[in-house]
C-alpha cells in the first residue's frame, strides 16, 4: 500500500488549513510549543529524547485514527528531531526519499496541526510536497530519488554566490537505495564538489523484506569500535600534521579504505565510489546522532552516515511485524488491535484476484514466472511467492529490472507475470519498449493502482498508463470491469505470443463470488452491455468504470434519456466492429476511463472515427490534463468529473442536445 | 552518434539477404571458410589470432566504405572469437550490451557476407536483434540491459528441464555499466541460482569520456599476478580436500574477498556484491581469453570477468582517438584519413544549433547549466563544456538521473537545459513527471534525434515523445521548423517558469545563416506560412516536416490542387486561435510530423476539434502504428507516407474527395 497516492483538480495543496476538530492529549507539552524547527533548536540536547517520544505519541494518536505510513515514520523519529536539531533548516535542505519516513519531519515544520489531516482531501499530503512547504525540497512518492536531487541542490548551491556553505541532506532508506536510480546518484556524487551527506536509514526492511545483494552486504557490515576509533586517530594524525586537507580527500579516503580492509576484513561499497562512509551507528540513539552529524557536517565532499533503526519503533506491535504495520489503517493505540473490517462475503480486492488467479494459472502452466518490484503484498505477488518461491521473483525496488528480467525470461520461453503499480511502471517505460515489445516478447504486464487511488494522492494515482502504452506498437491493452474479466484476461494472455497490458485499479472489486471457470476473451472485442429502447447516446467504458456508467445510464433514464452502454475491455486493439455499430445506429458517444482522458480511450476512439471517416461527437469523462491530489477515490472521481453523477449529467444533457 | 537509430514499414528485419555487390578481398582465407561458430569451433587454438586478424581487416575494409560503429567493434574482436570458440552458440547465449561491439559477432554467425549491407533499408541491423539471427538473443540498442536480461534467460534455463547446463554470458562494457538497470542487475545476480557470467569489456571509454566514480574504480582495480596465484591456490586447497564445493559458494566468496582485501589492499565492489571477480586480463590475447574462460566456464554461480581492452584496437587512428573514431564514417583503410564532405557553406547540424546557442545563453544568464546522459559530443553539450566546465555536466549512461539532477538544480534556483537523444529520454520518463513536472520546475528538455534517425534503426527512432510526454499536465512541447526557431525556443523558454520540452531531429537543418539576434516565441502560438486562393486545404506541420508540407503544397498547386500550410510550433499548449481559424476557413486537414501519429500532432488536433465540437476531417501523416527498421531517412520517411511526395498525393487526393 505504501508505493501509491490519489487528488483533485486543485493544481496545488494549500499551504494553510484548518486545524481538525479533535485535538489529540499529548503526554508531554514539549511538542506543543514547537510551531518550528527553529523552535526545537532553542532546546538543551538532553531535551531531544523527550520531543522524540513526544512525536512518537503524537503520531500513534493521530494514525490510529487517521491511517497513514506508521512503521517507516515512527522509526525515523531520531533521525528527524537530530537533523533539524544540527541543521539550520529550511536554509539547509532536507531531501527525503519517499515520504514514507517523514512525518515527525512534517510535525516539526509548522504543520502539527494540520497532521490530522493528512491524506484527506484539502489537507496535508502524505509525502513531502515543496508546493506544500518550504521545507519540502523535492518531491518525494517515488523511491530512490533523493540522492540525485540533493546533489543537484548540492551542486547549484556551490554555484551560487553566498550559497556554497549551504548544506544538502538526503536521506534515503535501504530498500530505495538500492534502485538503480540511487546508485546512478551514487556513482555522480564524487564527480564535482559538493557537501552532500547522505543518511542511510537502514532498518533493514522494505515495504516486505528487503532483496538483493546489496542488502546482504549492508546487513554485513559490521560496526567496530575498533575500527571507528583506529581511523579516527589515523585522520586526526594526518590532519593534525597537515598532511591531508580537503583538497586530498581522495588520498584519504584510499588510506581508510586500505585501513578499514585490513580491520574490519570488509569492503565498504560506498568508498569504493569515493564517497566517504561513516557508521553503523544506532539510529535511535538521539544524543549520538547529534554527535555524529556535528562532527561530519562541516566536511566536505560527498559522505554518507549509516544508521541502523528499527521499523515500527517504540510501537511493540509494529516491530514485531514491519511488515503489516507499513500502512496498517486504524488501530487502537493502547492494545494495538488493528481494527479491521470484516471481508467476511466482501469482495475481494483487485490484487487478490490477480494473486489468487497467478497461482492458479502457474499450477497448470509451468511456463508461469511471477516477477514484481518491492510489491510482493502490495500487488499480491506474495500468494504466488508461497505456493511457488522459485517461480516467484521480487527485485526490490527495480521496476527497470523486473520488466528487462521478464523479458530475458520471455526469450527462453517462459510466460512471465509482471505486476507493478501503474505509477511506478514509469520507470520502466523503456525497458517496455526496447527489451519486450521490440522483440515481440510474450509478458504479461498486470497494472496494479492505476487509475485514481485515494490517499496517497498525486504522485501515485496510474493515470498515464494507457498514454503512455498505446503509442507501443503491437502492445495490446485491457482493463477488466469485473474480477472475472480480470481471471479471464490473465488467462488469454497466454493465448498470445506477444506483450500484453492488463490494467486494474486499488481497492475492492465487485462480487463475492469470482473463481468461475477459465474462459478466453477474445483480443480487441468489447460487447454491449445494455440495451435501451430508441437510445441515441453510446456510453463507451473501459475497466470497472462501467460500473459508474452502468448507475449513471440508470439514473439518466429515469430522467428519460437514454443512452446504451458499451463495456469496450480493450483500448488496443479496439473494437472495429463494435465502433462501426455505434457509429452506425448511435448520434452520440460518452467515453468514461478512469485515467488521463488525453491518450486513453476517447483519443483511441477519436482517432478510430477519423479513420474510418466518420462523423460523431465524443464527449470525454476520466482525469483532465491536471494534477490529482488527495482525498477519497469517490470525492476524486467527483472532482475530475467521471463519477455516476456526472455520467447521468452527461448523458442527459447530451440527450438534450440531440433533440 | 552512438546511442542512436532508423526504420521502415516492414516489421521484421529479412534474415536472409543478398550478397553486396562488390565483394572484399581479404588478406587470409581463414575467415572465408567460417559461416558458423561451429566453423571456428573446428579450427585449431593457434589460429585465433589469425581469425582476428581476418575480421580487423574485413570490418576495416567494409566500414571505410559504409560507415558504422568502428571503434567499439574493433575493440571487442579478441573477445568475441573467444567466446565464439568456448562456448557452444547459439545453444549458449551471448547478450551483447549494445551492439556496437558486436560487428565480429555477425560476421563469425553466418553473416559476412550481408555485412556490407549493414544498416542500409533492407540489409542487415547495425546492433544484434533476436528477429534478425538467432546469435543476437536480445535487443541491444539501448545500454545497460544487459545483465538484467541475460539474468533471466540464465533464471529460465534453471527451471527449464534438460536446460540447466545451458550457458548464459553477457558481455558489457565499462560505460554500460554503469547505468542504474546494469546496477540492478547486478544487485539481483545472485539472488537466485544461475550460471550467468558477466564479461567486463573495459576499453576505460564511453562514446566519450567515461565518468563517474565506478569507472575511477575500475581504473584502479590493478591486476596482481600474486594475488591471483594465491587465491587460485586457497581455491584449489579447500576444493581439493573436499571443504568448499558450488553449495558453499557464498563462504568462498568471503574468504576470497578477506584476502584480495588483504593483498591487494583493494575493495572489490563486484564481489561486494556476491558476484565472483576474475580479472583484469589482457582482452587483446585471445589465447589468454580462451584459457580463463576455459577454466571458469563451468563454475555455478553469477560470475564477472573483467577484460581490458583498446578502444579502435588493430587500426592506429582509431587508438590515438577513439570517440571520433566511434562512427567515422567513411575513411581510407591505408592511410586513416576521414573522408568528410566540407561543411563550408553548409547549414549545421540542429545539434550545433543547439550546442553553440546554449553557450550564448549561458554567456549572459549565469543561472543556466548543461546536462546530458553520455552524449557529449551526440548533442554537441561539448560547446558548453569546453567554455563553461563548471557548469556542464555528463553523468554517463544515467539519463534517470539526469533528469532528476536537473530537477535538484531547478529547485535551487538554476535553469537546467537537459539535452538527451528521444528514445533514451524514454528511460528517465518517471524523472521527467515526477522529478520535474509535479513540482512545476523550469527544466528546459533539448530532445535530440527526435523522429526517424536512419541507419541506427528501430532502436534508435524517437517516435514517443510526443505520445509520451503530452499526457503529463503542464508540459510544453515545441518543435522548431528551423534552426533559428531552435535558437529562439530555446531563448524563450527562460521565460516560462515550468518544465518544457524541445524537440529536434538528427541531421543536416536547413540555412548556413542561422545566429540572428533572440527573439522571444510566444507560447502556444503557431504561424500560417502559405496563403494559397481559395484553398480549402489546411496542413498542419509541427518541426521540420514543415519543409516537406511546403514542398508537398508546391507541387500540389502545380496540379491544381491549393494548400495552406500553417506551422503548429507548439503541440502542447496547441494554438488555439489558429486552430478555429482553420476549422472556420476551411474543409480539411492534414498533419504532418515526425513520429508516431498516435498521441502526437494528429491525436491533438482532433481532441481540440472535439473538444470544440467542430467536425472537420483530419488525415494524419507521420509514422504508422508499427515498427520502423533501418535505412536513409528518405527512404524510411517515403515508406512511412510522410516525404513532400506523400503530403503532395494526399493533398491531392483530399481536394479530389472535396468537390
Amino acid at each position: 500500500m505504501s508505493r501509491q497516492t490519489t487528488s483533485s483538480e486543485h493544481p496545488t495543496p494549500p499551504k494553510v488549513i484548518s486545524a481538525p476538530e479533535e485535538k489529540k492529549t499529548l503526554p508531554s507539552s514539549l511538542l506543543t510549543n514547537i510551531n518550528s524547527p527553529k523552535d526545537l533548536r532553542s532546546l538543551p540536547q538532553d531535551a531531544l529524547p523527550q520531543v522524540c517520544e513526544d512525536l512518537r505519541n503524537y503520531i500513534i494518536h493521530n494514525l490510529c485514527n487517521n491511517p497513514g505510513h506508521f512503521a517507516s515514520s515512527m522509526g525515523a523519529i531520531e533521525i528527524t528531531v537530530a537533523l533539524h536539531y544540527v541543521f539550520n533548516t529550511p536554509e539547509d535542505h532536507l531531501v527525503w526519499d519517499v515520504g514514507h519516513q517523514a512525518y515527525a519531519h512534517k510535525i516539526l515544520t509548522g504543520r502539527r496541526e494540520q497532521f490530522a489531516t493528512q491524506r484527506t482531501l484539502g489537507g496535508i499530503s502524505g509525502f513531502p510536497n515543496p508546493l506544500e512547504s518550504e521545507y519540502d525540497t523535492f518531491m518525494a512518492g517515488h523511491a530512490s530519488n533523493s540522492i540525485s536531487a540533493a546533489l543537484g541542490m548540492a551542486i547549484a548551491d556551490q554555484n551560487t554566490p553566498g550559497k556554497e556553505d549551504r548544506k544538502t541532506i538526503a536521506i534515503i532508506g535501504d530498500a530505495s537505495i538500492s534502485g538503480g536510480l540511487a546508485f546512478e546518484g551514487l556513482n555522480n556524487a564524487s564527480n564535482n564538489p559538493n557537501n552532500l551527506l547522505i543518511i542511510l536509514n537502514d532498518n533493514d526492511m522494505s515495504i516486505d523484506d528487503n532483496v538483493g545483494a546489496l542488502h546482504r552486504y549492508l546487513s554485513g557490515l559490521i560496526t567496530s569500535a575498533g575500527y571507528n576509533r583506529v581511523r579516527n586517530n589515523v585522520y586526526n594524525f594526518f590532519k593534525d600534521r597537515g598532511l591531508i586537507n580537503d583538497n586530498l580527500r581522495g588520498r584519504l579516503v584510499r588510506l581508510n579504505n586500505s585501513l578499514k580492509a585490513f580491520i574490519s576484513r570488509h569492503q565498504n561499497i560506498f568508498e569504493g565510489l569515493n564517497i566517504r562512509y561513516f557508521g553503523p551507528f544506532d539510529g535511535h540513539d538521539v544524543n549520538k546522532i547529534v554527535q555524529v552529524l556535528q562532527e561530519i557536517k562541516d566536511m566536505k565532499g560527498p559522505r554518507i552516515l549509516h544508521l541502523r533503526t528499527v521499523k515500527g519503533k517504540g510501537f511493540s506491535e509494529a516491530e514485531k511485524n514491519p511488515s503489516k504495520w507499513h500502512a496498517p489503517g486504524k488501530f487502537d493505540p493502547s492494545t494495538g488491535t488493528r481494527l479491521k473490517k470484516s471481508s467476511d462475503g466482501q469482495p475481494p480486492l483487485w490484487q487478490e484476484v490477480f494473486g489468487q488467479t497467478l497461482v492458479e494459472l502457474a499450477g497448470e502452466d509451468d511456463r508461469i514466472m511471477g516477477i514484481t518490484a518491492g510489491m510482493l503484498s502490495g500487488t499480491s505477488m506474495s500468494e504466488m511467492m508461497s505456493v511457488y518461491p522459485l517461480r516467484t521473483f521480487d527485485v526490490g525496488i527495480s521496476e527497470g529490472h523486473a520488466v528487462t528480467f521478464a523479458g530475458g525470461l520471455a526469450s527462453n520461453g517462459k510466460r512471465p507475470f509482471v505486476a507493478i503499480y501503474s505509477s511506478f511502471l514509469q520507470r520502466a517505460y523503456d525497458n517496455i519498449i526496447h527489451d519486450v515489445a521490440l522483440a515481440r516478447l510474450p509478458v504479461t504486464f498486470c497494472i496494479d493502482r492505476a487509475g485514481i487511488v485515494g490517499e496517497d494522492g498525486v504522485t501515485h494515482h496510474g493515470l498515464f498508463d494507457l498514454a503512455y502504452l498505446s503509442c507501443i506498437p503491437g502492445m495490446k491493452i485491457a482493463s477488466p470491469s469485473s474480477e472475472e474479466m480480470l481471471r479471464n484476461l490473465m488467462y488469454s494472455s497466454l493465448k498470445w505470443d506477444g506483450p500484453l497490458a492488463i490494467r486494474y485499479p486499488r481497492g475492492q472489486a465487485f462480487t463475492p463470488e469470482w473463481k468461475t471457470p477459465f474462459r478466453e476473451i477474445p483480443i480487441g472485442k468489447g460487447s454491449k452491455v445494455t440495451q435501451r429502447a430508441e437510445a441515441k447516446i453510446a456510453v463507451l467504458t473501459i475497466g470497472p468504470a462501467l460500473h459508474d456508467a452502468l448507475k449513471g445510464a440508470e439514473m439518466a433514464a429515469v430522467c428519460g434519456a437514454n443512452a446504451d452502454v458499451f463495456d469496450m475491455i480493450w483500448l488496443k486493439p479496439i473494437d472495429d466492429q463494435l465502433l462501426k455499430d455505434v457509429a452506425t445506429n448511435y448520434s452520440a458517444i460518452i467515453t468514461v476511463e478512469d485515467g488521463t482522458v488525453r491518450g486513453g480511450l476517447a483519443s483511441a476512439v477519436r482517432q478510430w472515427l477519423g479513420e474510418n471517416d466518420l462523423q460523431v461527437p465524443v464527449k470525454p469523462l476520466g482525469v483532465p490534463d491536471n494534477w490529482v491530489q488527495h482525498g477519497t477515490v469517490a470525492q476524486l472521481k467527483e472532482i475530475c468529473g467521471y463519477d455516476a453523477e456526472a455520467i447521468k449529467k452527461e448523458i442527459i444533457s447530451t440527450y438534450a442536445s440531440l433533440k
